[in-house]
């Protein structure tokens, strides 16, 4: 895909300043970019815990240095001799043209592969893909338009909406339901049983897991993450939220909507996420822990009670974020304590002796 | 399935108190059950690694308000309109319960799928079930009644014992040996080659591992696991441990029975690990450690010395439970004991010029 | 395979003291020797990131006690009653020696298995073995002498190079480059997309992931891991490069060459790491971070904050190695120093009474 500066404005509804007559072919960084490709800039958003941000400000200091046929702005940067695209929101105009410069792969095959082994009475809608030895087992059913890609099983009872992309080799148990427009990454695992075991007679037995998961719609999940069925009603996946890879939820763990949960996060049996609660990278909570609403926990902290809705914390175990960030500071500054405790017992000696 | 009251009292052994004349199809919380489900109440059980408890006191309160059919309870409730079944131990008519009015689901079929690749000196006992896609290498054998999954991979000398279940697309690597009434869920990985490397004339050399695992009776072994191979001899995982989602077990370790292993823990290169153990969730154990029989290491702890038999440990690096929550208060109190240092500091000033 | 002592020598190029006319068929630690297996001893490398290290100093105590029929030793041990094999470098000594005894495993099969999906135009050159059920997409191309074990999926247009190893059921999307000599264990996932997202309109939207995956020469890559594709240009894994099981690498990360990356690590977007790092076990890394060369990062450390080259660090957050260990004495001291806080308070009490 190939289009000149004025035309990839009008296809991101931008305003154009300056020349429009190059060539655009991709998206770079104001680092990496070519004449034939168009950079941005974004300003930094600065949050303690560290949440992936797509650019920084760095971006605008080598922007004059830059070799990028044209750059997305929020505001026409005066003196620059480069064309600009000036929009609202370049985050959203961004995504726009990494849509339209991205590589142009063919689409899932339509149709279920004759390796897979689908089930009699399992229903495939129309538009369906379904890869090379996929297993789809009894009464399952996909949504239109789904891809599930090579290697995937589905168990029985299993649901699947529309427009769904399970990429290769993920396993969803029997009795789990997942919506539609939820993307699935490769080798992860939906309804494996839980961790749940009672100490009868010297030994550990399972107790067994009856309920499933539910997945609601434009939920992403990435590789190799696992989500447990729950013993009793569903593990729940709120609309909207997205999990990054080798992310641990355990059994009956209820998600709401719009959260996002970063890599290597556990979170443990029957917790209750509110909406858009964010979770930083190797966070760990407790079980039975309620997290309210619009909450941030900081990367690697350890949550052991229960935070309220709008709370910033940090730490393992968890504590309000710039409290967090200021026992950090004095725990550093420990030896220097130390040493102070020490002088002030060397002034105190001196006053006693001088008294005697 | 459906049982009345009365049926069910018999099957689970309970003493029946009330009217046994009502149906019952499922078992549910207190807070979610409904008239023709059976709830329960277990005594909270409170430890502070927050292993996962199946229930807790909250689970009473709400009792007379729950609409469910009937209870299991360990001593008869007074006062409650409600049907009791009681039991000498909830936990275990629990799991009595919950196998009853479990999802009826189909058993894998008996027999290797016509797009297995099983080696012709592969040996397959009667009863196995292998799926689709399963490849099973030289000289591999698989005891009675076990279940091998669609897309698993089972190498050359490996053996499975009786009455196991991989689920899809699990790894079994050469030279493994499982026991009997091993569960292994899907994605997990066992026999991988472990991370040890010599540096030599400028580059990281991989020491070959030689060695195999041994995982003994009765290990379940969750979703996405890693269980490396030893160097020499094996990695073991004895019998009845039980282990999370997401676990990383490396070369050479030795776990022993009855362990339970929560999700994210790392385990490094040839620790031992005593029978009763309990690691909780995103614990990491430095390499050559060794931990005693029924120690606890709570959540997100570090362990970089031995432990003894029956602690309980804490923190990043581990030290004794009760001393670690000590100092998490203390720590936590850091600013008000700089300003208390400050407060003293500013006495002694004062004592100093009154002296002068 | 079994050599005599003398032949054993000979092979691994030692010097033989005492009697080369045993049986040698295995390498085993000097506890668990036999007398057909050859031992070592390797003098201790002590390090405080508790990376594994083959043996250790406790080696060398029970040498006298091992039934062990040979040795293989730096230098000469007076008074051993038992046949030396003299090298200069026991690591790479064994690492032969393991390699002489190891399993005699079949090779791969060369071709294409029947059950394999291979695109009309990938380009697989010979002595490549394709195993069951692996799908390879368009314009794949898979350099000589690599395998491609079961269940494996390779995106369009991605290349491998020669002498690979992809274990069975890992996963490579589409634009992903690896070059030669990799390994990649089973279920691992190459070229997923990363978790980045903008906020807009009310909803979490995915940025799209337009560049790929570099993997460079000679890199080995556990099992179950996922390296994030790059939003724009590569994620870069440096040739030489290791990594253990359960990694989490995210989109944009450039790695330089020989570094080591342990267990559950969790690296986010956009950090570049500079040659010969390590990272013990549950390090993460916040996005943007760079780590100088040689840089080494304590076992479940946090680091929020550049490095410069040829540090150690520890703690999360993580600070200079010494001074950590300093804070984390002195934080397990702090129950005293409160103590002290106190006897200091009361003195100055008396002392100002005694004034009045």
């Amino acid at each position: 895909m190939r289009l000149t500066v004025a035309q990839l404005a009008e296809r991101i509804g931008a305003e154009l300043v300056g020349d429009g007559s190059g060539q655009i072919s991709a998206v770079g960084t104001v680092e990496s970019a070519g004449e034939n490709d168009v950079t941005f800039v974004i300003a930094p958003k600065r949050n303690y815990v560290h949440l992936k941000n797509l650019t920084d400000v760095r971006h605008i200091a080598g922007l004059e240095q830059s070799r990028a046929g044209a750059v997305i702005v929020a505001r026409r940067i005066e003196g620059l001799a480069k064309p600009q695209l000036i929009v609202k929101d370049v985050n959203a105009a961004l995504i726009e043209a990494l849509n339209v410069f991205g590589p142009a792969l063919k689409a899932a095959a339509e149709g279920i592969d004759p390796t897979a082994k689908v089930a009699a009475d399992a229903r495939i809608a129309k538009g369906v893909a379904v890869g090379a030895g996929v297993v789809i087992d009894d009464r399952v059913e996909i949504g239109e338009n789904s891809v599930i890609s090579s290697g995937c099983k589905i168990g029985e009872n299993s649901k699947v909406g529309r427009n769904c992309r399970l990429d290769s080799n993920v396993v969803v148990y029997h009795n789990c339901t997942i919506g539609n427009n939820v993307v699935i990454q490769a080798n992860s695992t939906i309804g494996s049983t839980g961790f749940g075991y009672s100490f009868i007679d010297g030994a550990h037995r399972l107790i067994p897991h009856n309920g499933g998961v539910s997945i609601e719609d434009f939920v992403e999940i990435g590789a190799n993450c696992c989500i447990d069925r729950a013993k009793f009603g569903n593990t729940i996946i709120g609309a909207g939220t997205k999990i990054d890879n080798l992310v641990q939820i355990a059994h009956n763990v209820v998600i709401g909507k719009g959260c996002l949960i970063a890599s290597l996060v556990g979170i443990s049996g029957s917790c209750k996420l509110g909406d858009g609660v964010v979770l930083a990278g190797q966070v760990g909570l407790a079980d039975n822990i309620e997290i309210g609403a619009g909450t941030i926990v900081g990367a690697q902290s350890g949550v052991n009670h229960n935070i309220a809705a709008g709370q910033r914390v940090l730490g393992s175990p968890a504590i309000e974020g710039k409290e967090a960030l200021q026992v950090f500071v004095l725990t550093k500054r420990l030896p220097k304590l130390v040493e102070q405790l020490k002088q002030l017992s060397k002034r105190i000696e001196g006053l006693e002796k001088a008294k005697d």
